[in-house]
C-alpha cells in the first residue's frame, strides 16, 4: 500500500513534535484499518473510497497519548491538520469536508455522531481493529506501555468490585471493547464485530482457565 | 494465597532500589507459577512442595528490566537474596541450597542446567507461564512496556527477513515462544505446553487473517 496520503502522513509523522504513533496506532493499524474500510464498503451502495481513503490514511494524524487529559480533542485536531495534506495531495476541494467529518467522527471519546455513510464505514472500521485477536494484541501493548498490571490477582473479573481499566487492562475488555458490536453503524461492521467478540470472550475464558486453574 | 514468604517478597520489593516488577513479573505472575507447579507436582512422586513454594515465591525476587545487559545475572541475585529471607521465614537450613538451586535453574537466559526434580518443576512452571492466553497478554504487555511495534507490517511472519524480537513484538512468537515446549522436562509440564502453543498457533493464525484478510 502506497499513496501520496501516505507519504503527506509519513512526512507529517516524521516532523511532528508530539510523542508520534504508539504502537496501537501507526501505519500498520492505518493498513488494517483501509483493510476494513474495503471489506465494510463493498457491501454498501458506492461509497466514495477516494474521500476514505484520505479519511483513513489521515484519522490519527494528530495522536494524543491513551492517558492525555486532552485525547478527546485528537480526532478534531487531525481533522483540521489533514485538510491542507489532503488538498496538497489532490483530493478535490469539495471533498475536504466530508473527509474533515469523517475524521473528526470517528473518535469514541470524540462523541461527534457521524453524518455521511463514509464517516460511519470509518468509525467501524477503526473500532473493528480494536476487536479480535489485533484487539486483544493491542490492548495488551497499550496497557504495558502505560504500566497498567495484566489484571487484579483478588479479582480478575471486577465480580466485588468497580471496574478500573486505568489499574488493570483486563478491565479494558468491560469497559469498552466489547461493548463495541453494539455500537456499529454498517451491518457488515457489526457482523464482523461480532464475530471478534466472541472471539475474546473465548481468549478471556481461557485465560481464567489458565489462571485460576481448578 | 498468603504465606511468610509472601510477607518477606512484598518487603523486599517494596524497599528494592530497582524498578520492581513489570506486568509479566508481579505478586500474580507467582500466583500462576504456584499453580502451575501444583499442576505439575501432582503427577510427580513427591516432590518437596515447602522447598518448591519458598523457590517459586522468590524466583524473581531480583527483577531486572527485559532490556537490561546483565538480564541473565537476574536469577543468580535473586537465588543469593533469597537464602536470608528464606531462612528468616524458616525455611530449613538443610533446604536453602537446594531452593537456590531451583531459583538460579528456573531461568531461560542463564542457562544453567536444573539437578533436582524440584529446578526442573519450577523450570516447567515458570515457562508454562509464557504460553497461553497469558503467555500473549504478557508478551504483548511487555513488548508495549519497550515501545517495540506489534508487527512488520511488510512482512509479519518474516519470511524473508532475520527475526528480530527486539523491533517486533510477533516475531517473539518464534525467536522463543513457540520453542519452550521441547524445552520442557516434566510429563505434565510437557503436556500443558503443548497445549498452550497450540491455542498460540491459532491466535497467530487469526490474527494473521485479520491483518491481511483476503
Amino acid at each position: 500500500m502506497s499513496c501520496p496520503f501516505e507519504a503527506a502522513l509519513a512526512d507529517y509523522w516524521g516532523a511532528a513534535p508530539d510523542p508520534g504513533p504508539d504502537p496501537a496506532h501507526d501505519m500498520a493499524h492505518i493498513a488494517r484499518v483501509w483493510a476494513n474500510v474495503q471489506a465494510i464498503a463493498a457491501e454498501e451502495p458506492a461509497p466514495d473510497m477516494e474521500l476514505l481513503r484520505a479519511a483513513c490514511v489521515f484519522h490519527d494524524l494528530v495522536s494524543l497519548p491513551k492517558d492525555a487529559p486532552n485525547r478527546s480533542d485528537a480526532s478534531r485536531l487531525s481533522a483540521e491538520a489533514a485538510r491542507p495534506l489532503a488538498r496538497s495531495c489532490g483530493l478535490p476541494e469539495a471533498k475536504l469536508g466530508a473527509m474533515a467529518h469523517a475524521i473528526e467522527a470517528h473518535s469514541f471519546s470524540a462523541g461527534i455522531p457521524p453524518r455521511t455513510r463514509e464517516a460511519e464505514i470509518l468509525q467501524d472500521a477503526d473500532r473493528l481493529d480494536a476487536l479480535g485477536a489485533i484487539g486483544i494484541a493491542r490492548m495488551f501493548a497499550v496497557s504495558g506501555s502505560l504500566g497498567r498490571a495484566l489484571y487484579d490477582p483478588e479479582d480478575p473479573l471486577a465480580r466485588a468490585r468497580p471496574l478500573d481499566d486505568t489499574a488493570f487492562a483486563l478491565d479494558h475488555f468491560e469497559t469498552k471493547l466489547l461493548k463495541l458490536p453494539a455500537t456499529m453503524r454498517t451491518e457488515a461492521g457489526r457482523r464482523l464485530a461480532e464475530t471478534r467478540a466472541a472471539y475474546m470472550r473465548d481468549f478471556l475464558s481461557r485465560l481464567m482457565r489458565e489462571i485460576e486453574p481448578g
